[in-house]
């Protein structure tokens, strides 16, 4: 796999991709609204380098939506539970659709109420977290999201593999720039960053992964072929681990990660699971402005030697390709028009 | 410092311990009911066998009050902001009693909104976390908290110290024993515990801490003279620690980590800076039991090979505890009767 840095690379421009992708999706079994949601979704990832999230999911999401696993046109159906709680049943649909559903209501609740809770339930979700908590910040709101998926990280201290990469995002909005946003994984790596090591050829850092018989290893094959994960930090990021699985999954009436069984649909990839969001107005705190507060911390930490921020690369390489044209692998550009039978 | 295992040891009951700590409490300058809150708050940590937290920390307390710094006699004032909204204006006291001032509002928004936060400001908290959050799991509600601290930890990626060792405590309830419940510091290490090598003249573990240059050490003392912390898990828990000063801090109107100056108060210990709690009623899902689906996650965890969940050492040692009385250094425990006026 060494000529990887030899391939011919083409640019294209947002919207082209967004339309590419929602080409591909119909194609392949989603209704338009949800093909319109994951296109916009996968095509942001991209757009931001955050490759392992952007195109690179895309036979994934094909393969399970021909294996029969996924509903690609299931109508999400919100319920107003309380005056700061939403639950969505996804129908066995994307989390991102059923997020948009209940979006304005969980947006009307956090400013009336203060903060607002959203339960997304029998949802598949195959993408980056950010981009679901982002948008939140940019009109003003801090938001949490978290997400367990399916079992491939051993808790700190077990012998076996149980919860899943369950990432944890958070965005805020500041005064001068974008908004402060990450999206860490609960593993030491996230499985895509796994997958494409594995298809460059590349070696793990040590400390992410163990073989199928549990010992460490830095072989990406290794850990996908039967082996599994480590928690990020120990016993701590072990225990956030374990803390997605409780509010993603019993908290929303969702499966944990260990729970779903797809062997009956060859091909699926995407784990049927749950998601949880928070939503805060920090505009009912006295006094002063939020945005102003964490603007001011952002200029604490650039003062202490900090050159980046969480988000700051992605943010970059958005005004990047907003400028340029998103940078794509010509192959596998090609590739997807294939796919969008183009 | 080797004799430190040769010392006589007493046992005191949790009442016993509760009452002499309330008089150490009042006689240097709290109200009662300040003195209450936090001798029980004390008082737990030790029963508990979290000795960072427990008496070793009442001599920084002693030395506090004497100081000025902080007001024991302080008059939490609660506002109802919003439906899923309560904040407490501290006083310049201690986080624990506004956090028992706004409690009844809390819980009854939590249960009624599906959802609610308690934004404290203007506080000092100087307590482990997990008292704070571990009581609404034994009601049947999940908790969160958050709370900044003092500089400290050098973020990931960056020269200088700036934020404080920021906790996040986390308690969720369960069918068949006591509550889920973490406390993790998300620097490497607890202050505390730096501070108790420091006493037995004991090595801290590699990549822990910093010395005054910046340099690696594993030397507690050279940590706490000039020295700082590292964030656990790299910039994953850094990126969370920054998490905690926007919500313990921009968000509730305290302190950020880095803002307050003790230095006309000589003897001051406590970080004046804000801390934020969301409790969530999980009996909101619909369908099934929360409790019931927490215990099924212990279950697996247990049958993945994890022998000790988070929590669990603190429980036993509680049982132990309640059993044969808290075993308390003979000496600790005579200076403080000397501390009470007894």
């Amino acid at each position: 796999m060494s000529q990887v840095h030899e391939r011919a690379l083409s640019r294209i421009g947002f919207t082209e991709l967004v339309a590419l992708l929602h080409q591909v999706f119909v194609s392949h079994g989603t209704s338009p609204k949800v093909a319109a949601t994951l296109a916009h979704n996968c095509a942001s990832a991209e757009r931001d380098g955050a490759h392992s999230h952007g195109i690179f999911r895309i036979p994934g999401y094909v393969s399970t939506l021909a294996s029969g696993w996924v509903n690609g046109k299931a109508e999400p159906v919100v319920t107003d539970v309380a005056s700061g709680f939403v639950r969505v049943d996804a129908g066995n649909g994307f989390a991102q659709p059923a997020l948009e559903a209940a979006r304005p209501l969980l947006v009307e609740k956090a400013r009336s109420a203060g903060i607002a809770l959203l339960a997304i339930h029998n949802s598949h979700h195959f993408a980056a977290l950010w981009p679901d908590v982002e948008p939140f910040a940019e009109e003003g709101l801090v938001a949490l999201s978290v997400v367990n998926s399916m079992t491939c990280v051993v808790p700190h201290g077990a012998d076996r593999p149980l919860f899943g990469t369950n990432p944890i995002a958070f965005a805020a909005p500041r005064a001068d720039g974008l908004p402060i946003v990450f999206d860490l994984a609960t593993s030491a790596i996230a499985h895509g960053d796994v997958q494409i090591a594995a298809r460059k050829g590349e070696r793990l850092p040590a400390g992410m992964g163990v073989d199928s018989l549990g010992q460490p290893t830095q072989d990406p094959k290794a850990v996908l072929e039967g082996g599994a994960l480590l928690p990020f930090g120990g016993h701590k990021g072990s225990a956030l681990s374990m803390m997605v699985e409780l509010l993603a999954a019993a908290l929303t009436g969702g499966n944990f990660s260990f729970e779903f069984n797809w062997a009956d649909h060859p091909g699926a990839r995407t784990p049927w699971t749950g998601q949880l969001l928070i939503v805060i107005d920090p505009g009912k705190t006295a006094g002063q402005s939020f945005a102003e507060r964490s603007q001011e911390l952002v200029r604490q930490m650039h003062a202490a030697g900090l050159r980046r921020l969480p988000g700051d690369r992605r943010h970059r390489t958005r005004a990047q390709s907003d400028a340029l044209g998103i940078e794509v692998d010509a192959q596998e550009l090609a590739r997807l028009r294939e796919l969008a039978g183009q």
